[in-house]
């Protein structure tokens, strides 16, 4: 990494051969080997047919992905994660505000309408299969890259706390408000009213903070 | 991964030797000792001393530090980053007034007052320091250990942006809410009116969306 900076590598540059960095920094082939093993995984270098290995542009959210399973993740950070989504959710009015298009409200009515008529929302699995999906579609809505990766690296953290609310014998209740009016909200509100609306939103998950 | 996971590795478990684990999968050393460096790389094993590898907690945003640099990441992603942060200040009210303590107010307090007396806030990167100093602390009391962690890995970040800011002709103006303004919400006030306090101390920002 040192060597790279110094350097002034940028994203698209070639890397020098392996046999040319070991003599560059004096170390043996195989820790040659073993770092560029390392900014792979980190996604700074990628190998290129025919190319050799290049610098990339890096991907900040790879490694985050490739740890993200619950099976992994222990308790504690899986919690750490479901805050950090509310926090995100509540937080991100603004940024919906400032870039929302009229398909996007289609898109959003169309998913609030198919669960309004689902007759197997009964079911919680069900229930939150559409929760996901209109959440999901906020995150994209925000129009931030690093803000629709974190939400797809999410979707495990959704599928844990569903389980782990199945297992609740009080049952998480709704709050006041549903999809529909925060879609409500979006058409003729203000970034603050969808702030505390959200809020109220999400307010069975707020009470167990 | 695929190994660990199916036989039902968990947190501080060893690991089989590079040899055995080679027999079990039915591929070279080699292979083993890079896939193990990988997963060292991304905190998933660790070496430790008379007990070689043992399985650690992983740690989800070590990946993600060790690509945080500015010189790397190019300007979207640094500008995504930024938007992150505004989302999560404004958004992370109701952990804060969850775990708010007397002490943290004092040392909130004791920011703002230095920061007041400071003759040398004329200068850009004295004022950033202090923002920096103030915002710090916040994500400290939202007791999120992700929320932490992001916010120490985000300083760099910060550093950038002022770089931009100090380059920029027409100077951001400050906004109307202040850092005491913000003290005297965790104060007296509440997570919503934090949230429109603390969207409004960022308006400079925002009004770069």
């Amino acid at each position: 990494m040192e060597y790279l900076k110094q350097n002034k590598f940028s994203a698209g540059d070639p890397l020098p051969k392996e046999t040319e960095l070991a003599e560059y920094l004096g170390v043996s082939r195989n820790i040659v080997r073993e770092a560029l093993s390392r900014l792979r995984m980190l996604g700074i270098v990628e190998s290129k047919k025919r190319k050799g290995m290049i610098l990339t542009e890096p991907d900040l959210l790879s490694g985050v992905e490739r740890v993200l399973d619950p099976d992994i993740l222990g308790d504690e950070a899986m919690k750490n994660l479901f805050e950090l989504r509310l926090v995100l959710e509540v937080g991100m009015g603004d940024l919906i505000f400032a870039r929302l298009k009229e398909e996007d409200i289609d898109k959003l009515e169309n998913i609030a309408q198919r669960e309004a008529k689902d007759p197997r929302t009964t079911s919680l699995k069900v229930r939150l299969s559409y929760e996901i999906e209109f959440h999901s579609r906020l995150y994209e809505m925000s129009g931030n890259e690093t803000l629709k990766r974190f939400q797809q690296m999410l979707l495990p953290v959704f599928n844990y706390m569903m389980e782990v609310e199945a297992k609740l014998e009080k049952k998480p209740e709704k709050g006041n408000i549903d999809h529909f009016d925060l879609i409500e909200t979006l058409k003729t509100g203000t970034p603050t009213q969808f702030r505390e609306n959200m809020r109220e939103h999400l307010t069975p998950h707020y009470k167990r903070l």
